[in-house]
């Protein structure tokens, strides 16, 4: 039996946290439509500057700039039966000036829901939080999906 | 090679929505935190009147009855090379009552983030949008973590 209490939480340090936002490139992403959240899924990279991504979504989303954001990422560290999660905050812009947006389109990113209005947006992250801590029970952490998702990549 | 333009967008019913929804169980909820949107992952259930999560997180979220959020579930479907996301918008609400205490207790629910302050909270649902593409691109639909989880899981 693990010794570890299940309420253990370990905070990620800030590092940490960009580490594990290099290795993913699936987060969520949570915005404010009408004052209301809203929530999905984008591919991002990150550039240095901050985290970016693509976006077929179009002014319902990006026409207020530097719009309030949280990307979030999760993952589970089986051998460990360890759940993690770090979520950065920061506010969120279109990529314009034309250099930029030449950068961004050399960093093959894919738009998680394609269509002719592309945009590039930059996250610049104020705060990034993590935890890591022992789940009691893994099992619920599986989505059925992955059984499909997993045979396509063996 | 598929000939489905990858720019084609299924918007998903609400009965496929509400389906996808009862057969996961992890989503990522997006809450308002002093105006600013956060996120996190929560193991859930269908109660028949809406979709309810156990957290440990405190008054920080739920202090402030039926507070706007959004629950987010996506997956990938391997063999049509598909992905999906489905939102559920509504407002939140801490369970208080106690016969619906009782019978939330009773759900099985594992909290992602293990406390003594343990809460049951319940979405009512105002809307649940969903939609599936084709996406050029599975790879990138793939975690690093995912090896981890699976193997877990054999």
């Amino acid at each position: 039996m693990e010794s570890t209490p299940h309420t253990a939480i370990e905070r990620l340090d800030p590092e940490e946290c960009w580490a594990l936002l290099g290795q993913m490139n699936v987060g969520r992403l949570a915005v404010l439509v009408e004052g209301h959240p809203d929530i999905f899924p984008v591919n991002y990279v990150l550039d240095g500057q901050g985290i970016v991504f693509r976006t077929g979504a179009g002014t319902k989303y990006w026409s207020a700039m530097k719009a309030p954001t949280a990307l979030e990422i999760d993952g589970f560290e089986a051998g460990a039966s360890k759940a993690w999660s770090v979520v950065a905050r920061g506010r969120a812009a279109v990529i314009l000036e034309r250099h930029e947006l030449a950068e961004a389109e050399a960093l093959d990113l894919e738009p998680w829901q394609a269509g002719s209005k592309n945009h590039y947006v930059r996250i610049i992250p104020e705060s990034i939080t993590g935890r890591r801590f022992t789940t009691t029970r893994p099992d619920i952490w599986k989505a059925p999906l992955n059984d499909a998702r997993r045979e396509s990549f063996r």
